[in-house]
């Protein structure tokens, strides 16, 4: 059964560049992949930090947080929502 | 026919788990993944920075540079190497 892993972005460049990458390069016979944009769930943004996201895009596998380049830090996130 | 993917590391926990995570996640049927230390591969350090990795561990897929968290600065692997 797929584990879950979240991917977290805001919409920018290099957030639709590593979705398309990555988001969807997951082995899905291992991965159910759960895509998140926090531009329009602002609700979900405590979970990510909770997480330890500081950044998307962002995957969280098994609870921890892989970041993936830099689009845009957490902070800038929570403040344009 | 499964592209090439090559991930970047040298040696750190950071590499070592994004290896484990990353790696070894992505779909088998898509990519065939190289795995390259570049402690031990001075000689690839070129390949790796034309690709534009800045620090590992950092997977490049279509050449084009995906730096997963932060390990070590490019520079500061080849100062060690």
């Amino acid at each position: 059964m797929p584990q879950k892993a979240t991917f977290y972005h805001a919409g920018c460049a290099v957030c639709v560049d590593a979705e398309q990458r990555f988001a969807h390069a997951l082995d899905p016979a291992d991965y159910a992949v759960e895509i998140v944009h926090l531009g329009e769930r602002p609700d979900r943004i405590a979970e990510a930090e909770a997480a330890g996201v500081q950044s998307v895009p962002a995957l969280v596998m098994e609870g921890r947080p892989y970041h993936i380049n830099f689009g845009a830090s957490l902070a800038d996130v929570k403040g344009a929502a």
